[in-house]
């Protein structure tokens, strides 16, 4: 799909191991409308220090991003080390420092090799006539085994335009951001405080309900870039064109969302937590997310055990406001689980056939009152630990 | 060690597997002063709810339990069950049934095969004359590999008395009771209020700062019970012998912490996480408890990597106060990094060798205020996985 004036490239810059690529651009030929959202740890990385300082004006016409590194933990020494990332990419390309944004991933606490990326910038504005937002999804990744990607195409006014979007992430998932990276670039001219407001809630129902290991990262970045080039007429809050952004918008989030859970570091299984009947959309959220997150619900997901026990257990010091004799639970249609007992042996047998499957949907309903959430997880395995025992990531 | 006026009893009521004990019994042949600490969790199992009312007299004489079926998840008839049993107890005791302590721990969800206890009660009061403080430890065990116990002797106005208790609990641990269940018995004369003060207090710096899994569970009781048989004066508030008899519980109840935090499931790593200048001390067991519980940390111990970066992150997202370039941080007496950034590679190989260890202490300064805590808990491994994905507990 094309994304008009936006282009992409990817060097070398042995900030990680051989043969990878770990150094990309994305370039708008023109500045864009951009909004971000930004990790809420307290321990934040230079490079999402210096992007905040940079989009708060609200325009970005690039992004330079490595892995290999995450610039975290690296001081003042780290700060200098961002800054001057961004004005040798700003120089090379003739623009503002201030509309770039920079990112990392990688491992914390080393410095980065400033050195190299200082060597490589030169070669990485170059090669943007050659480039594509595929290369840039490969270069990102770090313990991620696939590139995620997302397109879709809309309409306003007669106008085609497009939406598309990449992320890295496997481990660390978390919601409020985990060491994920998701950039996103449309060619449609979108009013800014619309964009601004469709993002962060489209972030909110896709990378903000996902978790692998509820770790958060230092480093977590969701940026959106709208350079306006597709020619339509300003799409803005409250019209049919801006509805359908928006909806299209939640589509690519929620699918690259998806597609790291999907990813999440040595997961075999796709769960879909679904609560229903709590007192408020927050509390449905508490509890969903307790679930998601229990070691020993997701082991017993791993495990193909329809043990639900563990489920309301887990509900149970969510912190939601709960009636025991109320919960209700299913395991896709089959009902384990009723009145906050036992639904008997059928149940247990059919139920252990829904975990056999690599996708299906956890559904427990407080029965208290109109509250709902929704969020995505996977198990947890022999291969997370490994992955995280063995490489330093 | 002989606690004067308790007895003990054992018997295999098939609850669980052939060829284990799993219906066990605690006697005073005096009704004690005891105090208990349950759950937090909305979800609850039968005996909980059943102990807390009998408890809230604040006397206790017997106390029952079994292992193989929580009890919990099992609606109303879960609630009949655990106040049958207590009544046949109390029945064959000739006490109150309000007397009896009742307590269940193993599988969520499955209706107690109230028969097989029923049949086996009165070969369990029978066989009070028989059993001793180990056999109940045993009968208790789930997915425990040891027994855990620890008994100390104190003295008030020249009286010797003995503190001793038992506990089980491998997984599903964390602060504010986790499947965990631990009784404390004594034969010293205490003072009511002060007994139940000195117990939450030695509670919430024992058994409310280890995590093994981050999961907390339907059952978990801690009780004691002091009969005064010894004959010491009583035992109160403020003196020198309440300072000495809080302090000796206290010891006992964080040896058994300790021991359950060994006996995690799958650990081979103890790991005392400390934490000094947060903002208070509250803050400080945020920061701690967010460490304890972070999978990537715990992986990190698994594979003896100094991957300090990760204690940082979690540290970040702990909600704590933090001021990023105030963070230090040392694995045993090694100094891993200093206001934020990494203390270089001679850190890093020291620090691994710490790791190689099967206990050590990682102590974070925070740099802001007075506020200090202490945890402990154990590294994730794929024995934590296999015993949860392919047991049914």
């Amino acid at each position: 799909m094309n994304i008009i004036g936006f282009s992409f490239s990817t060097v070398e810059a042995a900030i990680k191991k051989a043969g990878r690529k770990d150094l990309a651009l994305i370039y708008s030929e023109v500045p864009a409308t951009a909004a971000a959202v930004f990790t809420t740890s307290s321990v934040k990385a230079a490079p999402v220090l210096v992007s905040r300082e940079h989009i708060a004006g609200g325009t970005a016409q690039a992004l330079v991003v490595n892995s290999g590194n995450a610039n975290a933990c690296t001081g003042e020494l780290g700060m200098v080390v961002a800054r001057e990332t961004a004005h040798l990419v700003a120089n090379a390309l003739d623009i503002d420092a201030a509309s770039v944004q920079v990112c990392s991933t990688g491992v914390i606490g080393v410095q980065m090799p400033m050195g190299r990326v200082r060597t490589a910038i030169p070669a990485l504005v170059d090669g943007l006539s050659s480039g594509t937002l595929d290369d840039i999804a490969q270069a990102i990744m770090t313990t991620d085994t696939f590139p995620k990607m997302e397109a879709r195409s809309g309409q306003a006014g007669g106008v085609t335009y497009a939406v598309a979007g990449i992320a890295k992430g496997a481990g660390m998932i978390m919601p409020n951001m985990a060491t994920m990276l998701s950039f996103i670039i449309t060619d449609a001219a979108v009013e800014p405080e619309f964009l601004q407001k469709s993002f962060r809630k489209g972030v909110d129902s896709s990378f903000n309900v996902i978790t692998v290991d509820g770790d958060m990262s230092t480093n977590d970045t969701c940026l959106i870039m709208a350079n306006g080039m597709a020619g339509n007429p300003l799409i803005t809050e409250g019209s049919l064109e801006g509805n359908a952004f928006a909806a299209l918008l939640n589509d690519v989030l929620l699918s690259l969302a998806k597609q790291i859970v999907k990813d999440g570091e040595g997961a075999t299984k796709f769960v879909t937590i679904r609560v229903d009947g709590a007192k408020d959309d927050a509390d449905a959220k508490r509890a969903a997310m307790s679930i998601a997150n229990s070691s020993l619900v997701k082991t017993a997901f791993l495990g193909q055990d329809a043990n639900w026990g563990r489920i309301f257990a887990a509900v149970g010091y969510s912190g939601a406001e709960v009636d025991q004799l109320r919960l209700s639970l299913r395991f896709d249609e089959v009902t384990m689980a009723k009145n906050g007992i036992f639904a008997g042996e059928d149940a247990e047998i059919r139920g252990t056939e829904v975990l056999k499957q690599k996708e299906f949907t956890v559904s427990v309903d407080l029965g208290i009152g109109a509250g709902t959430a929704t969020v995505y997880t996977s198990d947890l395995t022999h291969d997370y630990i490994n992955i995280n025992a063995d490489y330093r990531s």
